[in-house]
């Protein structure tokens, strides 16, 4: 086996401290230091995700937590909107339809950028929708979704006293890399989920919930066990001993993060975003230095999708990069198989793994009988790099 | 800090194999190595749990896995009868009345075990019952249910080719260290947690299914998402790449339960079950011989529930062992708070384990005041052993 280098949008490499918690053992999850351990992660992420709302950590994946989304504020019966342009906002219309939600699926092409105008349309049609679901960075396209913009449309379309439609986001694998002011930009809930820039393995589902859905939750009354985020933050309120959780929590993945959560705030979420945009930035200039084409009209800041030459077979290409030199890039997904190849730039990445990575692309393109120019993508790349100097990252693995 | 000695019913101690691979560098979980893991841990599951049945993990805690066995095997507006005599059979009737299943509950005195003649009755007076939930390990009680005669009740129940009801049973904390033959006792539903026998911290819900509970999921067409396990048979199955799941796995904790498993199989699951018996029997002689009482009317091998003295202020009692001694037992939960407490011989536990927490359990009452003659508890549960010899224990955390 090769030297790996995870560059996938997720799972991300996790930090030393992270690993070596998740080594420790195991101690009882009903206890004040328990308690506090949460507490302390539960500020940390308002931290990461801008937000002063109450956090809730689930012991799910992403998908869990998405459910719990769409199960606590839209009933069944109830009407919600959609923004689907790639398969992770797909996924919301999925569970939605799973739920008995009448689902408007507003869709538009994979690659593109939900345009905001369009929701303040659709909700002009449809004003009785429960929640708008969305996408930050859609992972399946590289598209960082307009959500401040959506976010202001869809106050717009409140009544004076009304507090629906909520907006809801998926930022699984976008929040913590690129900016999401989570309160400045009016989203309700915010869904993340461990494996991505909390540079976790996978099994934490993470919910930030404003007060406006918190009240439309008590309205509707979540058909829910599980998922029920009112009975999660009865246990979170936990008066004066602090939060606690109705269910055994993942308490190791939730003292692991605490380690995580430390790192960054000590680099500050400024700068990390900072970091992604530039790290994708180079990372865009590389591949358009080898006449790749970026996929994503508007692409993230932690994840650059590529289409591959028309003379290129994909499935190869990804395989011999992984099992020559260590390189994990994703495939597409849905249509997309076959048609694009996905770069992460999330977590515990730093501008050489960029090179390194752009360096592999090359060799494995010659080798597959592509021509290009040897050193072309890691020179428009650290061009770009070395006119945005960064601080060492202290984000290392 | 003292020394700690956890030995509640859950979260267990982790093997240092386990721990040791929770600490490695996350790699990506959709590879041939990833599917290959899984495969191995399936089979692993299939051993202990005594079955041929498909097995499906999923990310979530042993509550999730209860809720997947409540959605996927009885509609909404269908009917269900709970055995509850118990905090988590209780549990089932919230779950399933939270799905709008109609729940006859039946409800036993707690510490007592359900009469499997009352469930051939119940299964008279309502034949139109989906399914009926049980216990096998009651751990709030210490009772070990009549799992396999309430099985052969609902067996006798069914119409000469019906399915229903099915039998679907929380072994979340009891299997894996109580005998519990899946298959051999007619278990549609068997589901256990990653935190207790198969000693992992939280995280993974595990779910055994027969063939009869497939078809039922198939003719009632689940309305559920994250758990719908229609949707993880599908990736199980999955072809001539061995299986896969449809969401992202917590595939760092299945790697971490191979190691557990194998284990497990070294030992032999009839030697674990017969060093539980030893060992629940030996607390069991010192907690008699200190002139308490055993809590449960059946108790079940893994777990010894204790009345308090009344002279004895429970809560005080549990903190001090816990602070002095670093010795982590549970006290009692819903109405038998303050009334018991909870000894678990769950996992990585042996002989010294028990004795010492008998001795611990001496200075203590005695420092609280309650009369004891030291050494008594450990002399009646050292004849016990000694009568009942073991080979050293390969389960060590």
């Amino acid at each position: 086996m090769p030297k790996r280098r995870l560059m996938a949008p997720g799972p991300t490499q996790v930090p030393e401290a992270a690993r070596l918690a998740l080594a420790r053992q195991v101690t009882h999850h009903r206890t004040s230091a328990a308690r506090a351990t949460l507490a302390e992660v539960l500020d940390g992420l308002r931290y990461v995700f801008r937000t002063n709302n109450d956090v809730v950590v689930l012991a799910c994946s992403g998908t869990g937590a998405m459910e719990a989304a769409v199960v606590n504020t839209v009933p069944r019966g109830g009407k919600a909107i959609v923004l689907e342009a790639g398969v992770f906002a797909k996924r919301w219309g999925d569970i939605c339809e799973a739920f008995g939600i009448e689902t408007i699926r507003h869709q538009a092409q994979w690659g593109s950028a939900i345009d905001p105008s369009d929701v303040a349309a659709l909700l002009k049609k449809h004003p009785d929708v429960a929640a708008v679901f969305g996408t930050l960075m859609e992972s399946s396209t590289g598209v960082g979704h307009h959500v401040e913009a959506i976010g202001k449309a869809i106050r717009s379309a409140r009544s004076p006293n009304g507090a629906a439609p909520l907006w809801i986001v998926d930022g699984i694998s976008g929040a913590g890399v690129m900016r999401c002011e989570t309160d400045a930009w009016g989203i309700d809930v915010l869904v993340v989920g461990s494996q991505k820039a909390l540079m976790l393995p996978p099994g934490l589902g993470i919910l930030a919930v404003s007060e406006a859905a918190w009240q439309q939750m008590e309205r509707i009354q979540p058909q829910a066990f599980y998922f029920n985020l009112l009975t999660h933050r009865k246990k979170l309120q936990g008066g004066s001993e602090g939060p606690d959780t109705p269910y055994t929590p993942a308490h190791t993945m939730i003292a692991a993060l605490r380690e995580n959560l430390q790192i960054i705030r000590e680099h500050g979420i400024e700068n990390i975003w900072a970091r992604a945009d530039v790290l994708s930035a180079a990372t865009r200039a590389g591949i358009e230095a080898l006449g790749l084409k970026v996929f994503a009209e508007r692409p993230a800041s932690g994840l650059t999708a590529v289409e591959f030459p028309a003379e290129l077979d994909g499935a190869t290409f990804l395989k011999r990069l992984e099992q020559r030199y260590g390189v994990k890039l994703a495939g597409g997904q849905g249509h997309l198989k076959g048609k694009i190849f996905r770069i992460a730039h999330l977590g515990a990445l730093d501008e050489l793994d960029v090179l390194s990575t752009l360096a592999a692309i090359e060799l494995v393109l010659l080798e597959l009988g592509v021509k290009v120019t040897f050193g072309s993508a890691g020179a428009a790349a650290s061009r770009h790099l070395a006119a945005n100097p960064l601080a060492p990252s202290p984000l290392v693995a």
